[in-house]
């Protein structure tokens, strides 16, 4: 090899024999653009009675040896034996994994429980999809373990109270609290299904069916006016049969899940920033995160419903008596209609400001124009604000005054 | 409310007034199924002196004020001060997180540190895409943090050796290790874009070229004619310069990261179990592991397309010849042609078990049947494997003899 050839510049090359030194180092600069799609399907099933022995819908997909099942603790004192019943009768070998999962325990170390417990069954990576029976936080910590585990195996989805069937069973995000912040690791992963079986909401308590019930009425007020009829005339039934009747309340969540899945699936990675669901979620996340462990999720959405709607109202989009409806169904199903947050502005102001960041710079802040229909401002001022707590109070007060007389 | 509205078959009902029973039961048994295509998009930038102040390449995505760098301690010690001179000389506000990056250190908790850094910066997850500059050890740990950080922020791979620019920054894997796994945990999560410096390799030490050269020898084979002849003819040249020549090394890697790209793009996310690139990768697991540390992974790689060749060979696809280039190759970059796990066919026949269970039950082995063209294999047989093994050792042994002479 000659010196020319060690410095690399060798005449010799039979590559670019001729090519003057100048497109030589141009031609080095190449790109490639790799351009991919991901397709992801799942199915979100209404069932009845998934745990008879006779129902094969949960085990569809899969082979039909084994199981890693995790579930929640309450769920398991409550269903624990009915649900080994159904695998030992359909001749599944599974193995349970019993979490106890609330919001103070939503962190890696129980997704890593999940791993452990994948990795100690070997489960087939195809054919073996977990099985995560709970609430949202026990679906949000087993989905984060799968979606994380040998880069991800299938999972299957069964929420056990209202949210978790209307709300986090309907979308692909998974994740754990860390560093004192929600869900500051996680996912996009899709299930392979998700199943709804409201039989569990017979044992769900008064408060957290009402929580499950503030993301429903949320939703009907912003894009489904016939929902909302639906729930106001029957939420009676709904509360006191806790959906156990076979008519409303399938009714109710069949509608619920179907507004959810027009809104979330041609945006399952949250790109688009205009998001009706978001109605609801504008300024109750940094009222609920300063009211823990005082207010549920679905209180606080509540609360954030009837603001909003009090400043559609000022803007002239929604009639009085319209806002009162919402007013006067959150007080039948058990849901707050005032708090202390919600008469701070200034925590507000702070709220929408945080909200505006995450919605990156413009406020995107989805309001009633009806009962049902949905338009974004990124106007807002501090001082509708003001005026709109200010008519809140008044209108509690009143509220409280005539139930008094 | 009346009792028949409590246990919900109230005939009043406005919504399904005079359907049967029987239907209104099967009525409840709704499903969705909802389908949706992720985009995934990258680019992949072969380029020069990306740390030349005036090279704009590194900063073309997100905002111009910040940037968290995660980078291997190694590199840091080498280019630490002219990385901090880049970005001071143009103005960014860079946090630099140093990591220890080893295979024994690729675990969660290193994730995790990257995942503390990220939210101590507060970065903003749209315009400020964290920078990791490295190897594959410190690609996989930063880029699997940035895929579960808040749900996934965008990334920048910097690969700094010649394994991690072929191969490492090609695809969108990421992951660590764990219970005693390799990549127990990670995700299939695509940087924003790679830049391909080979700058980079004038520092790295003869082996560690040697194994990048592994891969590239292993594309060569099974899928790149002109590409061996390339790497057959200039071996020496490539070597000695530590590819920092600019004709042969930047073509070399240009035909290497042009046969990744084809045969990964499409196949982003391993749903195709038949994968060319999976050539040098069907034996070689189980005897790296079992040799760790002793052999690193190209080199690995390196005896496995050896070994299969052999088996090419055996079944009259390859030339003995084109065996023989095949080895001369690998001893001339300093790849080893022998060791004792290629001879333990024992061994081998557990490898293609594990092999064939990770393809789904199917061997899918890449043969070559010509420098450059491959064909899948699912019926060898021990008996090929212990002729092959045979052949390989006794080759050796002639080769060793003959350099001897």
């Amino acid at each position: 090899m000659t010196g020319d050839a060690m410095d690399g510049h060798t005449t010799a090359s039979p590559y670019t024999p001729s090519v003057p030194p100048l497109l030589r180092q141009l031609g080095t600069a190449h790109t490639w653009d790799v351009a991919a799609e991901l397709p992801v399907r799942y199915a979100i099933k209404q069932v009845e009675d998934l745990f008879d022995p006779d129902n094969p819908a949960l085990l569809e997909y899969g082979n039909t040896a084994r199981r890693l099942v995790v579930i929640d603790s309450r769920v398991a004192s409550l269903y624990g034996e009915r649900i080994a019943r159904y695998f030992r009768l359909r001749h599944i070998k599974a193995e349970v994994l019993t979490l106890e999962a609330s919001e103070s325990v939503k962190d890696f170390p129980h997704a890593f429980t999940v791993v452990e417990a994948l990795e100690a069954m070997g489960v087939n990576r195809r054919s073996e999809p977990l099985i995560a029976i709970g609430g949202g936080v026990l679906l949000d910590i087993a989905g984060f373990a799968a979606s994380i585990y040998r880069r991800g195996v299938p999972y299957v989805r069964v929420p056990t109270n209202l949210m978790a069937i209307v709300d986090a069973s309907v979308g692909v995000k998974t994740g754990v609290n860390c560093l004192t912040r929600r869900n500051r690791m996680g996912s996009y992963y899709a299930p392979i299904a998700a199943y709804l079986d409201r039989a569990f909401l017979a044992t769900v308590d008064t408060r957290h069916l009402a929580n499950g019930m503030g993301e429903i009425i949320k939703l009907a007020v912003i894009k489904d006016a016939s929902l909302f009829d639906l729930i106001d005339a029957h939420s009676g039934l709904l509360m006191a049969t806790r959906f156990q009747d076979s008519i409303v309340a399938p009714e109710v969540i069949r509608l619920s899940v179907q507004g959810m899945v027009e809104e979330l699936a041609p945006n399952l990675w949250e790109t688009e920033l205009e998001r009706v669901v978001d109605f609801g979620h504008s300024f109750s996340p940094m009222v609920e995160m300063t009211a823990l462990p005082e207010l549920l999720h679905g209180e606080a959405v509540g609360l954030d419903v009837l603001y909003s709607c009090i400043l559609a109202w000022q803007r002239g989009w929604l009639e009085w008596c319209d806002v009162e409806r919402v007013q006067q169904l959150m007080r039948r199903v058990g849901l707050p209609t005032h708090h202390p947050g919600f008469a701070d502005v200034d925590l507000l102001e702070r709220a929408l400001t945080d909200t505006t960041r995450h919605r990156d710079g413009l406020q995107r802040l989805p309001l009633p124009v009806a009962i049902g229909r949905a338009r974004f401002v990124n106007d807002l001022t501090r001082d509708e604000m003001t005026r709109a707590a200010g008519r809140m109070a008044e209108m509690t007060g009143a509220a409280t005054m005539a139930v008094a007389a």
